[in-house]
């Protein structure tokens, strides 16, 4: 009996040991501050004449807005300073917005057909578009969103509240979604293909459980892109256009593809950030300083990304949302799907950043609950580097080698300022700590991501983050 | 009462899931072979006139062999298929070796005086060194092993059965071991330094608890290189050969370093591979089909590496033990120390391995528990195809953008020959879950290394494995 009752206690102490073990395993600081659905406000579905006019009004409580994707809430290809914001926010606000991915016409009926709002956005007929505007660059983004007060020289924190998988619209799927993996001609392997017929353009429709409860995505088929003429009577014999509906009766559809492949699904943003000054119109394809087209796997709910402001109002835009991709997203993309994305922005005026973490954080750094990553590119900031004619040459000069350079020199400099190394403590620490992954080598202006571990760090020697 | 039962009931429930969970997690399934200690046998200490007699003792169960690390085990700076092989060895049988560090001369009282093997390995004096033929590479090799039947066209699995820290010899550190990080001149950064002197070569001691209860590491101190001297009157204004002993009174030793800063171990091997059959002495440096250099730190304990075997027996050699790197090992070197290491060598026969999933492995392949890693190179076989000067060539071809390409052919291949995929679907599944890493940027022939889950994988479609 007495064993019978140690044996109980043994289970009872082995009980909430599993059970703190468990908890502590799914702990994430920011989903403390998750936020709680946004209160019944009508969402925002167009552009208003003069969004920063809701700057004068201040509330003591942070807001909530949602802004649903549609043609009028999105721009095509681009981040512009001149764009006239769809919102303006406080700092400590939150906004839901739907990402809608920029891949829905690889497959119509499963990816465009029943949303009111993405169907808008792709409608294409002989005498009009939904968004007219496309190019020059590829990805559909919400926004941009006016942050109040937020200056060049400010850094903007852009927190990942919840990230969701977007339903299809379509009653013929229900509880579904679906994603496109677009195998391009910018692909790195797009080069090296072993097999005829040599090139092909190959697109994978991918499968997921809308509701959350299947973490993975199972391949439907797949087919070999062929020519498709776009109502204004153009060819498009490649992936060439943005918005392209693809006609299945033009290709063959391969079924059985990756029979029996759970692919694990990773939520996170592909393209999100702020407007960069150097140029009206910039390309939405290659990442630099100001974020953009990172492709990082690890911007995720539970994130916060760090942006440095270069325009007033910093101009927060967010789109190609993806399922997962691995670091390279080696063909071209990752599992393009669309997502609803929850964001808190907080803004920390650059006279709050000295002797901070974040004391001068030029490039965009994330912080997820284990870490702190570092992203470096080709160039720096090729806007700048590569003068007037940088938008076309950055897609000429990519290489690997300068963006670790880069990356390794920001974490170095990250360590230096933030965690008040020396320079020889901190090459030391990240070259026995610091793990440096590609980040992707499909976007003109390739990217690394140095990874520097937190727990490495006693609390008494990280510096504060400054109160915002 | 009712409620305090069920409350027991769900306690024991949540203890025996908790256990099972906390299983789960420790759960390798190389761990469940784990050898027992080596039997008592006698330590081989030397060098045979010919071990290769031994391949004629067939035994039915497997042998345990263990090899002291010393002047007459050892071979420094190179891979050789001439060298003379310190032991042979049947398919299956288990060998326990030394892996002694070529940094300890960076803090001889802390890692080699006390331990007679390494004393022997580092003796210098004005008229002999223990061991006399060191170069053109920097590495200490214990081996090579011998194994026997193996033939050009096989694949050697080597089963990293088990790996510890190598305890310091000295009595003035009991239960403490220590190891070297040299920001070296070879190192990415080196040309990247932001403070002066410019530049600079740092070396940076780490403590370990060796009894593996405390994983991690932190900096005892750290000193900037100055010229040294060796015992053949030789000076050395920056780390220019191997196994230099620092004097300590010509260096100055800067304490509080990385104050605060618990570096996280994981045990691995940088270095261990198999002969190449392009040359006689092949420096250790540059990593290639064979192995060698290859430094990445997931090659710990649980894993196995398959090599392409090219010479008869194969003849495997290993050292360059780390505590712990991060990918890309920027500074030029890991947290280089000694450990011990236990192998288990499995023998492929060329014909058995048709139809199974190492089919047309022809490039160093890790399995770990969770997933495949396939290593590439700036140069697939640079001995082959830099011709001639080859083994000087290569130090001025470094890139990673061969290197991923090298990397995500091979992953593309295993995925086709091992797995059954077809090339769009290689491509499309490589690209949405495949995480590709900077292994090193140090080695000559800069590496990449592409990691695919297992767990994707519904076991119907992973092809066996070779019955050895």
């Amino acid at each position: 009996m007495v064993w019978g009752r140690k044996r109980k206690r043994f289970f009872l102490l082995s009980g909430i040991l599993g059970l703190l073990l468990i908890t502590l395993a799914n702990f994430s600081p920011f989903l403390s501050v998750k936020a709680a659905e946004p209160k019944a406000m009508s969402p925002i579905t167009t552009r208003p004449a003069q969004a920063t006019a809701g700057c004068t009004k201040k509330s003591a409580s942070s807001n909530r807005y949602q802004i649903t994707g549609n043609a009028n809430t999105v721009q095509w290809g681009f981040f512009s300073k001149k764009s006239p914001p769809v919102l303006a926010v406080q700092s400590k606000d939150y906004v839901t917005m739907d990402l809608i991915t920029h891949h829905a016409g690889d497959d119509y009926a499963r990816m465009i057909q029943g949303d009111p709002g993405i169907e808008s956005i792709y409608r294409w007929t002989a005498t009009e578009k939904g968004v007219s505007d496309r190019g020059p660059g590829v990805h559909i983004l919400t926004g941009p969103v006016y942050v109040c007060d937020a200056e060049p020289g400010d850094l903007l924190e852009v927190r990942i509240v919840d990230l969701k998988l977007k339903p299809s619209g379509n009653p013929r799927y229900p509880g579904k979604t679906f994603g496109s993996n677009a195998a391009a001609w910018w692909g790195f392997h797009y080069k090296n293909l072993s097999q005829e017929p040599k090139p092909r353009e190959v697109i994978t429709i991918y499968e997921m459980d809308a509701t959350g409860k299947q973490q993975w995505a199972t391949a439907a088929y797949s087919f070999r892109w062929t020519n498709q003429t776009t109502p204004d009577g153009k060819s498009h014999g490649t992936i060439d256009y943005p918005g392209i509906i693809v006609d299945h009766g033009k290709v063959k559809e391969t079924m059985d593809v990756l029979n029996g492949v759970k692919v694990p699904l990773r939520l996170h943003i592909g393209a999100m950030g702020l407007a960069p000054k150097e140029a009206d119109i910039v390309n939405s394809i290659p990442p630099g300083y100001f974020g953009g087209n990172i492709d990082d796997r690890h911007v995720a709910a539970g994130t916060s990304m760090y942006y440095p402001v270069s325009v007033p109002g910093a101009l927060f835009s967010a789109g190609d949302a993806h399922a997962t991709q691995g670091d390279s997203e080696l063909n071209g993309t990752a599992i393009e799907t669309s997502l609803v994305g929850t964001f808190q922005f907080v803004l920390h005026k650059k006279a709050a950043l000295t002797g901070t973490i974040l004391d001068k954080v030029d490039y965009p750094l994330l912080e997820t609950p284990d870490s702190w990553i570092v992203h470096g590119f080709t160039f720096r900031n090729y806007l700048a580097e590569l003068g007037p004619e940088a938008q076309t040459k950055i897609f000429q000069m990519s290489s690997l080698d300068p963006a670790l350079k880069n990356c390794s020199t920001q974490l170095r400099d990250f360590l230096m300022n933030g965690m008040n190394l020396t320079e020889d403590e901190a090459y030391s620490l990240m070259t026995v700590s610091g793990d440096f992954a590609i980040t992707q080598v499909v976007d003109a202006n390739w990217g690394v991501h140095g990874i520097i571990p937190k727990a490495m760090f006693e609390k008494k020697r990280i510096k504060s983050k400054p109160i915002a």
